[in-house]
């Protein structure tokens, strides 16, 4: 199988880089094909703006949709864009790596979404009807292929726990796992967090390795998160709301979820 | 007062270019001090590097809360990062305005933080014992100023709703609030959203003005968001869970903030 690495780590020689080589081996000695976009190495530009359409300017004014949309149609987006947009064409399945900066992903790997999902590729897809809130959640280019976070924190476990100050981690990520991977279609696999990561000594760094390996090894096994799609009939359209009948009385992120 | 308003859209010819002026012309006519981080025309670098300390590395790995610790200590950040920290401490009140882009802020925004938020200035701030761990939550350099949000989305309200389909803005916001804002001592008031952007017609952007001029009239005035403060008895310490008899039962964003 084909795995896309996107990787935003400014230190290849950090606990971060070293968790990406060590993904790559593994994921190689298991017979796939493995891609990554070492974002710091290629010096990703992370700021969308007008540049990212080679053609020139409709108008006065630049629109991000609008403009993200016609660079898409006529094929003038810029060649960084098109080439990220080809890895995950080509990709089965797609890992982001990253260390939690302030709560979510640093700025250039936040550029690289910003930038790479384009309308037309990763939103504005579908038909909109009364039925049917485009092909998003759940539906979408990326449909048939599966996402996983690796992520680290300095922080302890117990401060991303159900109680804990930061808020629980599965709560910090929805807006990534739901928002920016299950939006285009990916089936989104649960994260894998290493926390704690000043205290990873050379002695522990092979038990870090190997829980880290055993996720990579069930890449294709691992039962996705139970999202519920937009367009199955839990929601009303063009609300978007839950149904009432569904987690009924309850909000928030989890009713999201499909209960087991 | 002295307001500080840090702006990220490309456009300046766009909606929120348009709102952003009006909030300078608004503050300023009610005899406010303002300045403007145009984060887009200053070409503010996104990406938090190696280059963020001016001082040659110590070794041969870059470690970015080190080297921001380092350099924050000695004086020899990049000129781009002190004048913004500059400013922070020159406000009374401070905005970050942007358009939601993939639920959160876009990529240039995120890299303010990540780069202006240095080890000594807006974390690892403060002692560490049995009943204080650092001060932040609550405490910290940004104590005694205001902080709010502006932010325009694409999608409906509903679809934002606390059973929609985006996920409750509250909570997809508290990363930001909560996580950036509240934890270097902001007190933060509540969010200013603006829904649906692609409807705002000449004829309503009088509307959406004045209902964004009343939340800047009251910025001295509106009760701050009852987040909970890290060091004031709620949680245990060092693990940072909320104490039992608190919120009892209850988990996720929701419980860090007291009830009214």
């Amino acid at each position: 199988m084909n795995v896309l690495l996107v990787f935003a780590h400014p230190e290849p020689r950090s606990l971060n880089g070293a968790l990406k080589d060590f993904s790559v081996r593994r994921l190689e000695r298991a017979g796939h094909v493995v891609q990554v976009s070492d974002l710091y190495a290629m010096k990703w530009k992370a700021a969308l703006d007008a540049d990212d359409n080679t053609a020139p300017l409709l108008g006065s004014r630049f629109n991000p949709s609008a403009d993200s949309k016609r660079a898409y149609e006529n094929g003038t987006q810029s060649a960084d864009i098109e080439r990220e947009q080809s890895k995950l064409r080509w990709a089965d399945a797609v890992i982001l790596q990253f260390p939690l900066w302030w709560f979510t992903m640093p700025a250039i790997l936040k550029g690289w979404v910003d930038r790479v999902y384009a309308y037309g590729f990763a939103y504005g897809v579908g038909e909109h009807s009364d039925s049917h809130w485009g092909d998003r959640y759940g539906e979408g280019s990326m449909a048939g292929k599966r996402a996983m976070l690796v992520v680290t924190t300095g922080g302890w476990a117990s401060h991303y726990g159900s109680r804990g100050i930061n808020g629980p981690i599965d709560d910090i990520l929805f807006p990534i796992q739901h928002g920016v991977l299950f939006y285009p279609g990916f089936d989104v696999l649960p994260p894998h967090v290493i926390h704690r990561t000043s205290k990873v000594t050379e002695a522990s760094f092979g038990e870090v390795c190997e829980s880290l390996g055993k996720r990579l090894d069930a890449l294709w096994t691992t039962p996705p998160l139970r999202f519920r799609r937009q367009n199955a009939g839990d929601y009303l359209i063009p609300e978007l709301t839950l149904r009432e009948e569904l987690a009924p009385g309850k909000s928030g992120f989890a009713v999201h979820t499909e209960s087991t």
